[in-house]
């Protein structure tokens, strides 16, 4: 890798957002540096980069950074355009798939949001209606049939691929095959591919997290 | 204008995400036919259109619909290539562009926000916060000196275009030119093209708007 084509990432490993560009630097093949963030002391470089938000992901190019995870994708795809397209080429698919990908990302901070709502019942109720919505539109979507990697197979996997954690420490079903039987199957045939493989958190780790995140919760709300 | 290119945009007058969209097509010079929308009393087509929100703006083009005002402006700009664009070439410039244009949406929305919360002075103080970054991140954009509107130009005259009229009534001061020269002075000359002066609502208009919603709001509180 030249200096001329310099490819840094700060991120965090637990991050969702985080690892929409992660999976999307390795699914287009683009070699990259990543710089893990104390997030509880936030370098100077992370505080220079993302002044607005002072958040990961940052991708920085040849010394320029940008941010938020959805622009991220869209520069990735727009500056690296020879080969794999996350992106279709037509504007009306790429209408759909940007359409898309804003509500997948509702209903991600609507499944993280159970975990610290008040009204589990009621944050519960809100996720699973609008998961409802999302396995109606994705039939018109076929996403299932397309053999590369889009834009929405990394937002689906990256929403849904710790899922399997989350319901072990939760005790809730995210995910049910007889409510949604599309994104269930799309997701399992994503999980299995190795470049994912390789980039969703190990399943452990995942679980000691937020075993201890829902310890450290359930004691914030008993004193 | 043909049927193979019939654009129609079903809004509601006072919507500051339909006035993006309306703005664009008449800064791109594309005829279109302009639907208003009952909110109250939704019609069968915007229902059919946009099913997942069944909200304004929805765009037409022969037949197929895009929904979310940010995704619309995203497909105009790529379906009609030729002449003004709204976006830069270069992908570095369009992911600044799509930065700050997620973070005016902030903004506008803090501002929106401010009409409505229970703690005025809290909501006004956020406003103020979130404006101040804008106000300086701005500053990088040199987006005055273009002297084609873009995306971003579309954005800050709807965001802020109606601010006499909600001063006038609200008695706050939104934008103060001590505060924010660069984007008080940048609104003030976008409000001069014929084009922007031909979309914004009629000051009037907007005013007996706010005022009877100010009173029912007031009234609402009282009960």
């Amino acid at each position: 890798m030249g200096e001329e084509n310099k490819v840094t990432l700060h991120g965090m490993w637990l991050s969702p957002y985080v690892k929409r560009v992660e999976l999307a630097l390795k699914v287009k093949g683009i070699p990259f540096e990543y710089v893990e963030e104390d997030l509880s002391n936030k370098s100077p470089l992370l505080l220079k980069y993302n002044p607005v938000h002072k958040k990961v992901p940052v991708l920085v190019h040849n010394e320029k950074p940008i941010n938020e995870s959805l622009v991220i994708l869209e520069y990735i795809d727009e500056t690296w355009k020879n080969g794999h397209r996350l992106l279709p080429e037509d504007p009306y698919e790429r209408s759909q798939v940007r359409f898309w990908a804003v509500y997948i990302q509702h209903v991600m901070e609507c499944m993280l949001n159970i975990f610290t709502a008040e009204d589990q019942e009621k944050a519960c109720e809100e996720f699973y209606q609008k998961l409802g919505v999302l396995e109606d539109g994705m039939k018109n979507m076929f996403p299932v049939k397309s053999r590369n990697i889009g834009l929405l197979d990394i937002l689906i996997v990256v929403a849904f691929g710790a899922c399997k954690a989350q319901e072990e420490v939760f005790g809730l079903k995210f995910l049910d095959p007889k409510n949604t039987p599309l994104i269930t199957s799309w997701l399992n045939s994503l999980l299995e591919l190795p470049v994912v493989k390789e980039s969703v958190p190990p399943h452990d780790k995942v679980v000691s997290f937020l075993r201890f995140f829902k310890e450290s919760s359930s004691n914030a709300q008993a004193y």
